[in-house]
């Protein structure tokens, strides 16, 4: 059992995966920061640092329909005050990924300001 | 020019990989943060969780002898209070990687919290 604020961050990042997994854009818009800095780095992909490049990425991933199969494992949230980044594994198909996802609160929601994830063979 | 808070994040950030290039484990060991969490995820590699877990795969990277050239470009530092997140590219060899290290501060210096690096093929 995590105490609340880390249970509501673990929440904040099974509603990303949610999204992800249900090619729900709308959703996927939503629960990234909107007052934060925000930045992504997709596997493979250049650092993305501006909001409209970082939800552009998205909207054509999710589009790409080659999501509809993403679980993922051994979330673990670590926090500071209102920052928090959680660790876990992704499974996409076949490929499993490792990822850091950064939440920032704002207004007392945890909104995603981050995501990194890459190929591990750690598994 | 970055205000100050944020020239302070990229100093720490050099000065991570400074000790990496420098094979300077002391350094290294230094700079991760002492009382907040610290996690990494090295490339291709599991989920580490445990301060003395990336500390000791620090030391076997450093003594391997592979990071004699390490240089980092495109730094950039988002920062929310007292956490901070630098986005980079790094080159290892040939090898360039693009990775995410969080910061908090911890009795007013900058501390490593986490650690990612991954492949990319963006450059």
């Amino acid at each position: 059992m995590f105490p609340p604020d880390e249970t509501a961050v673990l929440f904040a990042n099974d509603a990303f995966y949610a999204a992800f997994g249900l090619r729900d854009f709308a959703a996927m818009e939503a629960l990234w920061a909107h007052t934060s800095p925000v930045s992504c780095i997709h596997p493979g992909g250049p650092l993305m640092l501006e909001r409209s490049i970082v939800m552009g990425s998205w909207r054509a991933i999710l589009d790409s329909g080659q999501t509809a199969s993403v679980t993922h494992l051994d979330a673990t949230p670590m926090l500071i005050g209102d920052i928090a980044w959680v660790t876990c594994l992704e499974r996409i198909g076949d490929n499993i990924l490792a990822a850091t996802n950064i939440f920032a609160r704002e207004d007392n929601v945890w909104k995603m300001t981050h995501h990194q994830a890459g190929p591990t063979d750690a598994v």
